[in-house]
């Protein structure tokens, strides 16, 4: 592939290639995205036009084969064109787009309103799984495993009407601060995602969240920091239940799961939300096998990437990089790795990629 | 309102009023398209502009109040404008968008899928509900209630992956005709309906399908139909399992019941694809009331219409239009008319207010 700075573009772009390292008025930066445009379309194998798009990541394997499937799917007459109404991809959450460890930040959310609703449940002190929270016990909660942990979601998460819950966890997000770097979770989302989400929505595509994580958890915020907009969320979900309460229609959340947007769930929950196969996707554990699989078996050009949390620095290394045995954090255990091999998903190095995470 | 024609309207609209009765060229269209968004920018009083919009809506109340409430709702700066990601519009289908009666057209396909596979079934000769469909008995088929009507959706709608029935769905529409009208099921939309839903799109909305009928039985045509994406289409479904078959992956469908989108269950099923509330909605139904009722519970500018079947000449007259007891066609109750009235939702007359039907 080519260095934009090499001399090897096109000619009527040379003159405008200073540009990058000057500033530009916007009136030049209207110009270079015009060109961006013309030299996409007419010369897919230029590497990075000028005003880099993925300025986040580094050189290399990972983000050409990125910007080469763009050229690809976006270059009329190539065999490889898709229709901007069938460009979609579809994004993991946790772990793929902001941080997932070393709890996911929706269970942080959960501890936190179990602690808020305590006082008016004074029985919890005394009764699993609340007491392993009020206590601060994460050995004794994990003993309890996935039924205890139901339990506590649906304490959390249900027994409102859907605007109350919107509002709590608004309010919750403003106040909430990562342990580890003292930020709102919400500035924790991975930059050069955030940027590989605008640069695919700038060439046509639309882009869907695709997420274990609950539906109307994270739609508050999605729009905010990812540019996605509510109806491009896709999660799991409780039941709803339509009610008129003094005279006013509510949705009232139910403690009872209605939808699990994980694993086999993923490929059923696009199918059903969007009604299209993805051409890209984009996950970081077993629970996205399968939606990069159902991505891959359609016909024509497809990106599957994995995130691999490889920088114990700058973030976190788990999974085959830690050293640690799969059952530690076991969402992308050695196998998955193999898979990706076997079927020639890009694995995202964070350590390696990444110029910068946040 | 004012009539586009009496010269109350901007002076530079006036040189182009002629050319609503004068062919016009590409050109001048444009011209006239770029003239309506300026009047309905800066004038929201204005009717109708030049180069009318819904030209098989005869001009009156029902018109008038659709194009003033979209005029009030774009116009930037005006107390009730609503920005464009929050233009949300949601269409029933069967009665509202294309022809309902006698029988919904998704029935008539799984009568028909039923006999094609018969042969398979030599037991169904025999055995309810599959020996009424075999025998054209309607009346048979009609006692045995909603059970059996359930048992014939899922013989005809289960047991395949979801690409094989979008493929008989596909083939099924191109062959089947409607026995009064002798044309294909999807030459039966309203066509001011599907102007309509083109009206709103070109103010900035989003327009929807939210309907009982199934999701996947919908998505293969309203594209082509109606402009509106399979991703922007809600319906009741049936479960589906992920399974990896002969190395592929495959959506099963399965025979259950996973979402029934009518009455409570619109409002559900729009927070749950959609994510916010719309401001606009359009029904013929008692399984629209309460998604009528969701729609104008939001703040703000909002417009909720029925269409009111009352033209036995063009198409047909049922619910209190027919004179028939409400049990004949019991989609529109003398009730549903009463909740209209009282909640100022309007009734579009399909005889008064069109100017054609298809």
């Amino acid at each position: 592939s080519m260095d934009p700075v090499s001399g090897s573009e096109p000619r009527i772009c040379q003159p405008l290639i200073f540009l990058r390292k000057t500033t530009m008025t916007k009136t030049c930066g209207f110009i270079v995205v015009l060109l961006q445009t013309w030299v996409l379309g007419f010369n897919a194998q230029a590497a990075l036009p000028p005003g880099d798009p993925l300025p986040s990541w580094n050189d290399g394997l990972t983000k050409g084969s990125i910007v080469a499937f763009v050229a690809r799917v976006t270059k009329e007459g190539s065999p490889d064109f898709v229709p901007p109404a069938e460009r979609i991809a579809t994004f993991d959450n946790d772990g793929t787009l902001w941080v997932e460890h070393p709890i996911y930040t929706q269970l942080a959310f959960a501890l936190d309103r179990v602690k808020d609703l305590a006082p008016q449940h004074p029985e919890w002190k005394d009764q699993q799984p609340y007491k392993a929270v009020l206590n601060n016990d994460p050995k004794a909660l994990a003993a309890m495993g996935e039924k205890g942990l139901l339990e506590l979601v649906m304490a959390s998460h249900a027994g409102m009407s859907t605007a109350e819950f919107e509002a709590i966890v608004k309010d919750w997000l403003a106040k909430a601060r990562d342990p580890r770097f003292n930020r709102p979770y919400t500035d924790l989302t991975y930059q050069p995602m955030v940027e590989l989400l605008a640069y695919l929505r700038a060439n046509g595509f639309k882009t869907y969240i695709v997420s274990g994580g609950g539906i109307e958890f994270m739609r508050p915020m999605t729009e905010a920091i990812y540019g996605v907009p509510p109806e491009q969320v896709i999660g799991s979900s409780i039941a709803t239940e339509y009610q008129i309460k003094d005279g006013k229609p509510e949705l009232m959340r139910l403690p009872k799961i209605d939808f699990i947007d994980d694993k086999t769930g993923k490929p059923v929950g696009i199918n059903k939300f969007i009604g299209r196969r993805p051409i890209a996707a984009f996950g970081n554990s077993s629970g996205d096998q399968q939606m990069l699989e159902w991505t891959g078996a359609g016909s024509g050009a497809r990106l599957m990437a994995l995130v691999f949390h490889d920088d114990a620095e700058r973030e976190y290394a788990y999974g085959p990089a830690s050293g640690l045995p799969d059952t530690k954090f076991g969402t992308f255990p050695q196998s998955l790795m193999e898979e990706a091999n076997k079927k020639g998903w890009i694995v995202i190095s964070m350590k390696n990629d990444w110029a910068r995470v946040f």
